[in-house]
């Protein structure tokens, strides 16, 4: 039976700052990727939401990003390719650190915003990334961005790689992420989402604006939680994969 | 033959910001106590000063905080316990992932400042700190202020304790630290903490600055590494260690 | 013609986090209090809310807080008077700089969550508050919790005061809000809100939970922004003073 | 009788960090820009810097940096001009409010780290920078790295500036300072740093590493307070200025 991974964003709180409805998209989706307290989260938000999550057999993944609260990790800052090696493996760190003691335990990692794109892009970066995951703890799935280059480190090093497509984003020929700023980066409407990840799926294969095909593997499919509609747009996405024949089961 | 540790507070320092000479303390002490980015530190020093640690053959613990940057984790800011735990394993995580990326091994934790006070004072705060570090990794010593509830709740919890005095700090006669707002809190006179430190070895008790004894396990000396003259206080200390015919070595 | 203030706390997010919905707030009430940068706010939003205040013709006033983003200010957090008055200062200064970038003009100051309660509590932090608030601008208004401590600095350093009751919260029968941690603390019942609020204008006193009456000058309402049906408690608050003849218009 | 000012950078601790020897720097110069909390600075530090500097009769100026406390302001990170300018009014606006509370007044205002590079090379950042303190202080000098943008942008603005080189820095044939991490970029013998300092004051220009000179005004020359022998060299720029019949005055 074929089974496919269905994962968002969570936690992307501060203190009293709420961000996205967790409880909702914890009863959707099979994995979550857990700010680390840099660019979102504290150990507050943290503990609860893998304490949720193990509750709701829900597989949760450390997501480092930048430190930059104030930018939400969407700004790029300078950092050598040693300095992000030990911001990543801090906060990869604190999460398996507090995920045990709310009693649920980190399976995987993925880069979030800005450090995700630079890891996409650069071999370098994301020779960093992954060596600081495996440094860790080398029995992490790296959650990559299907087709970039952190899929090509975590290959590099070893380590087991999930690889995800994106249901509410467009896509350039070249396979990546139309920037946010840009018109029709994001997809709004569920069902035109929901049909566009099928149809991915169906073919193996990225499916640009223009509509280039871009061969990746697809282990897992994004659905953002932070936007208006998320809860409607993952549901509907996982709805369509149900109705598709698939299972939904975390990667890990 | 007869063993003792001697323990410094290190890389306590943020950005650019330095505080003490952390590569001297390194060449006098057998462990080290690595603030882990909430009252100080961040995750280049951290790496910077485990990988230095490695080489000088010192040992190291987490020196977990209060979330304080601006008050260097010496205020008493109110958590429930239930966030302390939290605060406290986020913290221990972070640094032994770290210490992993940097070649070393957390052996230890110890609470810095204002938490150090609480967890000494109140059971359900040592109850906190120490339940915390036992969820994340329960083969960790908990280095305890000696004749303290954070001494007491190791034991409760069945996890290796190892009890500090201080070199450079006065006792009340109740054994607990004299504030440091108060005159006479901090001793200054390398010669007079390194007598005293013999003395109350000698006696396997905390002399208080009225002369009182109060009996107490003790497994290492701590000497703080960022008060002006610390690097000869402690290379004092050091040395009538040495000449006692006790010889350095951690705890852990 | 009686007038009266209704006033609310607006601007209290920070990067891409939001609390309350500031704009209908802004159609409602006729003079905010501007979070500064320290419990809550950046120049960002400090910038965006003080223009769309200047359009909406209300009033704004700095709402200075202690340096505690995670704790949303509402955590005690030990500082001697003079370093509040620091505290203080800057962040008026810093509100006044970017409502004159913005094209408005900040006309009042009152103090945020625990520094409020303080200030509200203790003659010397009151004094400290209105200090600073003299020492930077001698012409603001302070805004203060009717019948406390705050009120009789601003009166004794000769600043000019208003004097506001809470719509929302509960008031013991000394005359003090509810802390929030207790059972009825916060009124959530728009009618009861504004049917008490009536009630104590025309008493001229707060009325506490036990009927107690606490003679006190009552020269604004305040509302607030940040809880679930605020928006509707603020207006049906407007609407019954309205109703009974009042015109609403800022204290300054 | 011929004046120049002796300007440098101050107050760049934060909580118990400090950097550099401020009331060794209060002795020799003339006027000191201060961190405003966003790269360094706090508002504890910063009253005891503007008191102290009155009572050594020194000029303040604001120097608002990134909000970047980890990269000390010297991290490019990406702003719009419109979020540069309310960055920048913010800091303006407390450093005032501070100086108020301690009794000083701001005089100037200086760029920080990074910002002050973007505002040197971009008209349009220049722009922003300008608008700001002109929107909060238009009696504030502009005290502008000499012959760059933010120079045109004050006289644009019609605001007064000052222009500065830097004694211990060493400049690009196109008038630009030489990047730090490149070798040479910092000059750390004092005599060689007071030479050129009179040699370009003789030839009102810029003296390049190839000998190339760059016409400029000079009103002011800087000297860093962070570096290892920074007092040794600022007093050794001092006395050649005296020497050479200059007498040191603020230039506000």
């Amino acid at each position: 039976m074929a089974t496919i991974d269905l994962n968002s964003d969570l936690a992307e709180g501060y203190g009293d700052y709420r961000m996205g409805d967790n409880e909702a998209m914890l009863g959707i989706v099979s994995s979550v990727n857990v700010a680390c307290g840099f660019h979102a989260g504290d150990p507050q938000i943290m503990a609860k939401t893998f304490a949720a999550a193990k509750s709701a057999g829900v597989a949760i993944g450390a997501h480092p990003g930048y430190p930059d609260l104030q930018g939400f990790g969407r700004r790029h800052i300078p950092y050598p390719p040693a300095e992000i090696e030990r911001i990543v493996a801090y906060q990869i760190g604190a999460a398996m650190a507090v995920a045990s003691l709310a009693g649920h335990k980190i399976t995987h990692v993925k880069a979030h915003g800005a450090l995700a794109n630079l890891a996409a892009d650069e071999r370098q970066m994301a020779d960093a990334v992954v060596h600081a995951a495996k440094a860790v703890a080398p029995d992490l799935v790296v959650l990559a961005i299907a087709g970039t280059e952190i899929e090509h480190a975590a290959e590099r090093h070893g380590m087991r790689v999930a690889r995800e497509i994106f249901a509410d984003r467009a896509y350039t020929p070249q396979g990546r992420l139309v920037p946010r700023r840009e018109p029709g980066a994001v997809i709004h409407d569920p069902e035109k989402a929901a049909a566009r990840v099928l149809e991915m799926l169906d073919a193996g294969a990225i499916i640009a604006v223009d509509g280039t095909r871009v061969k990746v593997g697809i282990d897992s499919i994004c659905v953002h939680g932070d936007t208006p509609g998320a809860v409607k747009l993952a549901e509907t996405v996982r709805n369509a994969l149900t109705r598709a024949g698939l299972t939904l089961r975390p990667f890990a």
